[in-house]
């Protein structure tokens, strides 16, 4: 890796926001200073939307081909996927030809990756309807991630200035959750989540760990245990591991300011666990980054915007996020071989 | 009831902070500029713990014989329900004397109450474990309060200035939950809500009510239905029946200050989605409400604190608040008929 780590950049569904930010991230200083932005996308549609948002194309503009034969990687560069025809692409509009546009963008880039020519993927957003009208049948980029690197074990985890969560378990039923619950799955998230952490940090981050039931189940007085059954045992291999551990947490506690300040990021059980109180606190500015994949992956954690697409009102603090803490990762996991 | 209302105020726990609280609160112009106090207690508790912590008792104290004869009550008061022996009373311990003698207090100020002598009852803080040694089955305020009114429906509501929120479960397992939801059980806790907030506010308020699952379901994709099976239908019912409802809210959205603004009142479906965003906006300063009494009641929203009790350290905001809360909700609630 060079002094600045180059990270591949998806430009999302082309009838969203993603193409603005996008090219906004290529022609920002403080973006650039610190990385080498490739971005995986359709030039056609960046021209398009380059004239409407800005004056010219703030990168070198290469095809598949040449990309596949460079060499060194020093400047920004968009990487011309040419998936589509670009003058049909009307903004807003859900359709096959961009959910699939979409998914190739993100193959290409976690290829990349795995040939380790890039040094992390960030992921501008894609649309899930128009992800299933291309016959893709992933629901999102977390399952596309894990599928695509054959990952053996994955977590979902938001992170902020302010506060940051991984998840246990995410998108299921709120009454499927005590049956997802195990020891090891726990126990996971906590290693998942310590291991990219200590890539952020430099140091050995300290991990909470939510109970399920009201106040952590008051001793077996509420639930069926599971504190005791699940988190309390992951908890108490995790130190054994190594990892500055704590937990069981009483939920409706562990994120008030006084108790969430011990803790560099907070394991949670269920979606609404951790996302309540992330939303509260870093509503559109958090990062989300799938964590135990063999790259680096970080996200925006907003969605394509149809409604304001191609009009340069979009907010690209997001993406600026995903892309520093991707800095961060990259640099903090090769430090650590 | 007279300009100022009279408040029932419970002295709690003898052994805990509820004693020096409640002096403070007799002691206070901006507490006795609102309502007349009526401190239900151990007189010579209060002496000892008037002694440690401040000059003298700060209003006349008469016996529960006397209390029984009163014709009007215009100055705060003390009734020395003399339950215990004061001699013996040791701070910080856990004792089913205590236990006792907090629930004798809580009777007599629901006699007052259920009889027109007071207008409201606000409670200092008791200890479940004490209650439990003095052979009280009730586990708490909420359960003593609905038994000894006979409340036919009632339920918990946390006010804020910033965040108030409303339950339709509570003390329960994280899995029993989506077994004790229905649509009159939702609808119940949308229209005791709704009128509570009229009467604090003087207005018709806006109630929003929470999904059960991520993204409130997404339309089928996640749960059981919940949205469409309780929520939707009690959302409605609620709107026929002429309350400002709307729901079901995405509910890591709704706690955003973007969306929370837009309502006066939360309906949540279980103990932590309404208690985490009301603890990380209003840690130790809400009030917590029981709705659905025949008479006014509202409490701290802390314990006992055990460890500091007696020793004049004790924040008395919390208890403040309750009586302004009181106050409100008694004013409004006579106002309307």
């Amino acid at each position: 890796m060079s002094s600045r780590p180059v990270l591949g950049l998806t430009m999302g569904d082309p009838a969203g926001i993603g193409p603005e930010i996008c090219l906004r991230a290529l022609n920002e200083n403080s973006v650039t200073a610190q990385c080498v932005p490739v971005l995986f996308g359709d030039a056609g549609v960046l021209a398009r939307v380059g004239k409407l948002t800005m004056s010219a194309l703030p990168a070198q503009v290469i095809s598949s081909a040449e990309w596949a034969k460079l060499d060194s990687i020093a400047e920004p560069l968009i990487v011309d996927c040419a998936t589509l025809d670009a003058g049909s692409v009307e903004p807003g509009n859900i359709s096959a030809v961009c959910g699939k546009a979409g998914y190739l963008y993100i193959e290409k880039s976690i290829q990349a990756a795995l040939t380790k020519r890039i040094d992390a993927v960030v992921t501008a957003p894609i649309h899930k309807e128009a992800l299933r009208l291309a016959g893709v049948s992933h629901p999102g980029h977390t399952e596309i991630f894990t599928a695509l690197t054959g990952a053996r074990r994955s977590c979902m985890m938001l992170y902020s200035d302010k506060l940051t969560v991984s998840m246990v378990t995410t998108h299921i039923g709120y009454h499927e959750v005590p049956g997802r619950l195990s020891v090891e799955r726990v126990l996971n998230v906590i290693e998942l989540t310590a291991e990219a952490m200590g890539w952020m940090l430099r140091r050995p981050p300290r991990i909470g760990v939510c109970g399920l039931n009201p106040h952590a189940g008051e001793h077996g007085l509420f639930g069926q245990g599971e504190e005791e059954r699940f988190v309390e045992p992951a908890v108490i291999e995790a130190q054994r591991r190594g990892i500055d551990a704590t937990g069981p947490l009483v939920p409706d506690a562990a994120f008030t300011s006084g108790v969430r300040s011990r803790f560099d990021a907070i394991v949670c059980l269920y979606h609404d666990q951790g996302h309540i109180p992330f939303k509260m606190l870093a509503f559109d500015t958090g990062v989300n980054t799938t964590l135990g994949l063999p790259i680096v992956r970080t996200s925006v954690d907003h969605g394509t915007a149809f409604d304001i697409a191609w009009q340069g009102k979009a907010d690209s603090t997001s993406l600026f996020s995903a892309m520093r803490v991707a800095v961060e990762l990259a640099t903090g996991r090769n430090l650590k071989r």
